[in-house]
């Protein structure tokens, strides 16, 4: 799962990171977003049953919903 | 890019989340490794040159090498 600052929301770590970035030199950067990369493996019977449980674990735990998107990939999907 | 601990190097925030889930009740879950997701623009003349800056910052600041593998995305690649 990926779990992303909503577009237009405040994001200080990307600020700080991208302000990081120019210090050292990288000065063609820009609109950096930082977020969170979230892998595991789920024993389930198909691939639909293993997105629809990442669907409720992103909602109930990994992403705050209000400030963050999230995105799912599922291996053999 | 995308920053996640090294196979073979302990995980806390991965176990955390693992204890979590299980106690929400997701139960089929194991394996957690919980990395960062970074999304940038750069103003380059070419993909290739993009990956290559990328590199750079993943060394220099975005990954601590010693324990996190990095993985990067340029798009238009």
């Amino acid at each position: 799962m990926f779990v992303t600052p909503r577009e237009g929301i405040l994001d200080p770590q990307g600020r700080a990171v991208e302000h990081s970035l120019k210090s050292l030199g990288f000065e063609l950067v820009s609109g950096v977003r930082v977020g969170k990369y979230i892998v595991l493996e789920l024993a389930t019977e198909s691939p639909a049953q293993a997105r629809q449980l990442a669907e409720q674990m992103c909602e109930q735990l990994l992403a705050n919903t209000v400030i963050e998107d999230y995105r799912i990939r599922v291996e053999g999907e």
